[in-house]
């Protein structure tokens, strides 16, 4: 590894590369007793005074000069009047995105279904939507009115008769294009508060904001503790760590994409995490060249420095095999398969949240406007879960129709188990459906 | 309302009915400071000593003389012997439950889709099974080998390649119905362990207990909260509230089975609830009467008594339009439709773990063996979530595959897009594949 190099080189067939790779991945995050506080006394705030906690709250953190919950409330009029406010051409990709997004979510919506066994007994499941969900969306520099799509059609599209967000407005800074996104992806309300106060009053309800069923999207530390307070409450979708995206190239891509795909993660934040690996040593070279050289061509410069200098790396692999299984034990967010032939790598990928396949489909298509959704699951959790989607907005509720004879014949069974638990009252409440055949 | 009656009698037309039902229902789980500390003490201590710390604490929690973590492991051969030391009729039993539950839990099975666009971009979804299952399984006197069936199965009808069940064994009690259900179910490993030891353990791993990717199944406060602390190294399933039955009936259904379906559940436990719906007057009385009766000759007449009468409530409505709305409200676990009609209802009915229907389809034959799964959401959290089923053991990866006219296309949305939210480097990745049409 050369001294001073802005990333840093590994060697997966080193003896310690394991532990090397280990401590390359290792994020935490870290609500400390003290956000926990905060957060347990603002929910119990809201909880308690409702509306009134709100207004305080956004006066004191989004130093928003509002007397009453009124102003808190953007009429469904205003959310129109963004999409007039916007450059056409910015309306146009809004409205292209949302629809590819919304077709792509139509083909995950789960359906009803039950089946008759031979005594007529009928068994199968009802596929029902949440009534209500809550999107938080951040405020500031930060807000990404793609993260209002993501978020929003998937509900729409299970069904969810009303989608209501959040979205602080930190010194009455609105963002055009997030309300423009809201529009377009019929959000049904809109409350101006963000932070804790915000997750609260989606999960608690109070006179103005109406309680949901399940808390969604992106947010601060402060967002994120309350999201896990809230559960139980409420439903939420996983708590989101720091972005990443695992490259596997075979050296043949050029070198300029695959490093600018490396960036585009990096920007994000100071802890994502941008990962190569490739069996050519001498493509590690090009592209550590091609990284130095882009990387002060971007606004967000110091950002991606950090984010590469602290966790990018650049892996040698024995061969593709080798790489297929390092991305296993990764499991990352985001993984571009840049070879030559993508379909045959993709049946042993194990653990992805989304895979981009061949030297064409740069991950930044995927956050934007190719169809899936870029809330995705971070840091390994892609081992037990999956992108936010339909499903989550659907639940499901068992059916069992039992006819006389079904029941009689599985009374006889569920008795013996019964028993077996020393439960007899559930022995009991079956035997009192069996027929006695005399 | 009758002095000293076993249960409360409500009235669905008094105007303060809702905030009655929301005291009837009101139920908090408390894992209080020290619980908590305890909790992530022992988690530190099974980081940072793995088996040395699982020997310890099982001397000390389970008053269990071991000396090696060697004791603590139950070869596949121990599960085998299990299946001839239970009565013929047990095991009988155990086995047809288990090929009900597979055979039901098969219809969840989800698999991979995909589909072309126009210009041969591939968009689709692949679904794939976690790599390793935990299973909790208490031990002592609550031990319920049904339980062990329904964690189990959908597992390895996702296609899971190891479950690895805990299962304590108190002064060295070893339920045989408990392990005969492991080897019918297919269970891959059994180590004799349990508490928020069991659970760290499974969530970090250990020199002997193999870290796996999700826990889940039913414990005490310990186990609760130690589920909820290892939340997001490991995904688990919900952390369940008492258990709970709504029964809806028109009157004409023989008031003992109704009463006999209540008082299973209350036989559970003291914070179990058991709630009729009628619009029949006089049928409450007689339910009144039968609950009066039955509840002496029942095992665990002390338990159910205490739910009943702490709990438990018949509510007269005004007619079963009525009902229905109050079961949306409630949301319940477990729904019985004990009416003439239950088809007619079933499309109004938004939110219920299992829905029971009609007379003779008692709640206790879906506790063993009518096929759909006994782990269901509980304390009104059906209105968010879902029965634990083979996709709580699966996950999916978004799949994207430009073609190059594809990527170019949707470059020029994505670049709009990335530039509106000030992401250059996401902006320069998608135009770097721009075809440029000269």
């Amino acid at each position: 590894m050369t001294q001073n190099a802005l990333v840093r080189r590994l060697n997966a067939q080193d003896t310690d590369f394991a532990s090397q790779l280990d401590q390359l991945l290792s994020w935490e995050s870290v609500s400390d007793d003290e956000v926990n506080q905060r957060v347990l006394d603002i929910i119990d705030q809201v909880r308690q005074r409702g509306d009134a906690a709100l207004v305080d709250y956004t006066r004191q953190f989004d130093a928003l000069e509002v007397q009453d919950f009124s102003e808190l409330i953007l009429p469904r009029e205003r959310l129109e009047l963004a999409l007039t406010q916007i450059q056409p051409e910015q309306r146009h990709a809004l409205e292209i995105a949302a629809e590819r997004v919304r077709s792509y979510h139509e083909h995950q919506r789960q359906e009803s279904w039950r089946y008759t066994e031979a005594d007529g007994t009928v068994l199968g499941q009802q596929v029902t939507p949440l009534d209500r969900a809550g999107l938080y969306v951040p405020g500031g520099k930060a807000t990404y009115p793609s993260s209002v799509l993501m978020n929003a059609i998937p509900a729409k599209v299970a069904g969810v008769r009303e989608v209501v967000m959040v979205v602080p407005t930190p010194r009455g800074e609105i963002n055009e294009m997030v309300l423009a996104a809201a529009a377009i992806a019929g959000v049904d309300r809109v409350f101006t508060i963000g932070g804790a106060q915000a997750v609260a009053a989606l999960a608690y309800g109070t006179e103005s904001v109406p309680a949901v069923d399940k808390v969604v999207g992106p947010g601060n530390i402060y967002v994120a503790t309350a999201k896990r307070h809230v559960f139980g409450k409420v439903g939420i979708d996983m708590i989101a760590g720091p972005s990443e995206i695992l490259v596997i190239c075979d050296g043949q891509t050029d070198p300029d994409w695959i490093a600018m795909d490396l960036l585009s993660q990096a920007e994000h934040d100071e802890d994502a995490q941008s990962i190569l690996l490739s069996p050519d040593a001498q493509f590690l070279d090009k592209v550590a060249a091609s990284l130095e050289r882009l990387l002060p061509s971007l606004e967000r410069e110091d950002i991606a420095r950090v984010s590469m200098t602290e966790r990018g790396a650049l892996i040698l692999v024995r061969d593709l095999e080798q790489a297929v299984e390092v991305a296993n034990r990764i499991a990352p967010e985001h993984l571009e398969l840049s070879v030559a032939n993508p379909d045959a790598m993709l049946p042993k990928i194990r653990h992805a949240g989304a895979i981009f396949m061949g030297r064409y489909t740069a991950e930044a298509l995927g956050d934007y406007c190719a169809g899936p959704n870029h809330v995705l699951p971070t840091s390994g959790t892609a081992r037990f879960s999956s992108p936010l989607g339909v499903y989550d907005f659907q639940k499901r509720s068992s059916i069992i129709y039992c006819t006389p004879q079904g029941a009689s014949e599985l009374g006889k069974v569920a008795s013996v188990l019964a028993r077996g638990e020393s439960l007899t009252a559930h022995a009991r409440s079956a035997e009192l459906r069996i027929i006695n055949d005399k």
